[in-house]
């Protein structure tokens, strides 16, 4: 056994009374620390610390007896993070020399029509077009600069009202991955236009005794998005002008003080993605998903102030806080579960396997 | 480096001359040894050895100078999987107790209308079904064993000139896996009644000097399917009444001599799927997928006949081989690719890389 920070030795750090996050309900109930997180998770501080983790993170019977219900607690977090499809039909495309590039709301539209030398409204059927009513830009942005300036344009213009927690970090929006770049686009500003955005997400992860352990992180209780909440030891969204590799690595040092010697042997593993629609925002994310295999006595350092703190948790223990808690932010719930696909720490004997597995790329991941 | 039997190492078996198998095309060229083998991969007997093998499977530089067309290599084999998509509507809904557990040709229905006490015919919208025409079993045929019973006799009277390939081996129906079993059908008459069918494959591999090296196999010139091709180390459908892990450990006992004691060691890593139309038979496969880490000094032997002879061969190398030819079984071609993506052989770098991810799972995987 290893002798570094390990939550299975962890239990110095003080922490509230659990039964005050969830009171007046049974010590580990799932389905009530279900209830009580399941309408604060996006927006609210968490106020809970790493013996809070610690208590949950116990395995139990769930796993071995409940194996339905088991994949249902995970499947339950995928769901979180794929709300209200039913609603895409209150969604016009954001069409660009006839690429669909996103989807804009009814009502955020209405904002856009006081625009009307950036943005131009198409009736069913325009020209041909395929798409029935449609968004467009107007046609005398012809590149991506005069597009980037007039679409920053309006969301200054519109915005913290409109379009809370601008970044000043620019997005670059294509119709798929790869392909060309129309112009670039406010992080914030990003699902009010339903622009697909991409993201890197790393497990990082050591093996001890044959029994894999992640490095869970814990974000700044500053943090402007979750704050407090769990997360992956590295993960970053995909800038304009850099390859997931160099983010990933980029993400590495800033983040946990991993030396870029060690970041480059980060392996790709694939990608999750996910759609989910909350008022006027239709976030349609892909993450591709990275694996770091640490050398054991490796401990991450966080170097820009996002992360309050890292522990090394069983994948078993990290399983059940997915499982039975709101704790992490709630995108990582997938990359995790694909993490336990991957390394086979859940298996076809367990009823909704399949479910489980086709959840975790819902969105269009083109 | 270890001493045991690699491709790498090995130039002594007898060959056919490699021109004799792509008469007048310049040796290693990917697009002629595709065109030469593209139209007959999936009947004729492969007569290549494992000579030809190594010479292809030396890597060119595709992989670094043209990282497009290296992943357009890999998705034009999983599209051999997945043929014809646009005749779906050529098919009926087989229809039981309200679930969709298959399709079916329209010429196939017009066989099956001679066994009016098997099959009934619904015409659109009966009952308020939501299918359109669709085909049923005729509702005195209550219980599984009834209706296995039914269809069997079906079966056998169309016999070999209408479904070829009769292996008398029993597939479970069900309209998801690990639902309730409507009833069992012969594995060859699965096709035709487009039933969903589950499989195990495995890839076996060792780690020589952080390289993975996969075990593959040969199949036996005598086998009824595929005769002749590359294949994992293990693999098999999965038929009525044994799990997917008991499954695994049997065929790596009587595929690859892998003992029990090994065997459990195989890891669930995920599935793929795919939907292949081929005249009156449509193909729906969900393969689980397993990796199986071998120790370095284990050399397979095959035990049921099924296998002439395995070689274990450099991941990249096999990624060659993969990309230029046709030598392996189709369906293998998945489960290596999903292979190579989750052990990083594949970056988002490529061009193609979601496609190609999207591509493993065309078929419907519940």
């Amino acid at each position: 056994m290893a002798t570094f920070f390990c939550l299975s030795k962890f239990s110095t750090l003080p922490s509230r009374p659990f039964s005050s996050l969830f009171p007046s309900t049974p010590f580990l109930s799932k389905s009530s620390i279900n209830l009580a997180l399941a309408s604060s998770f996006s927006s609210a501080t968490s106020s809970f610390t790493w013996d809070d983790v610690l208590r949950v993170s116990h395995q139990s019977q769930s796993a071995t007896q409940h194996r339905s219900r088991y994949l249902q607690g995970f499947y339950h977090k995928v769901q979180l993070c794929n709300r209200s499809s039913e609603k895409q039909s209150e969604f016009l495309p954001f069409v660009i020399e006839d690429h669909v590039v996103g989807f804009i709301h009814d009502g955020f539209v209405e904002h856009l029509r006081d625009f009307g030398d950036v943005f131009v409204f198409y009736k069913d059927k325009y020209n041909g077009a395929p798409y029935g009513d449609f968004v467009s830009l107007h046609p005398k942005l012809k590149t991506a600069e005069e597009r980037t300036s007039a679409i920053g344009y309006v969301v200054e213009h519109l915005g913290e009202e409109q379009i809370p927690g601008i970044r000043n970090e620019l997005y670059p929006v294509t119709s798929s991955y790869g392909a060309p770049i129309f112009f670039s686009l406010e992080r914030a500003a990003a699902p009010y236009f339903g622009i697909k955005a991409y993201g890197v997400h790393m497990n990082g992860y050591v093996e001890v005794d044959g029994e894999k352990h992640l490095w869970v992180g814990k974000r700044s209780e500053t943090k402007q998005t979750y704050p407090g909440m769990l997360d992956h030891l590295v993960a970053g969204g995909l800038p304009h002008g850099i390859d997931c590799q160099e983010n990933v690595i980029k993400e590495c040092e800033e983040e946990a003080g991993i030396p870029r010697s060690i970041a480059i042997k980060a392996i790709p593993v694939g990608a999750v993605s996910y759609m989910d629609i909350e008022g006027y925002r239709y976030k349609r994310d892909v993450l591709f998903c990275y694996d770091l295999k640490l050398p054991k006595d490796f401990v991450p350092k966080n170097k820009d102030g996002e992360v309050d703190s890292f522990k090394l948790i069983p994948i078993t223990q990290v399983a059940e806080v997915i499982h039975k808690t709101h704790f992490f932010k709630p995108n990582c719930s997938l990359v995790i579960i694909d993490f336990l696909f991957r390394h086979g720490s859940i298996s076809p004997e367990y009823h909704g396997y399949l479910d489980l597995l086709r959840s975790l790329r819902i969105g269009d991941y083109s």
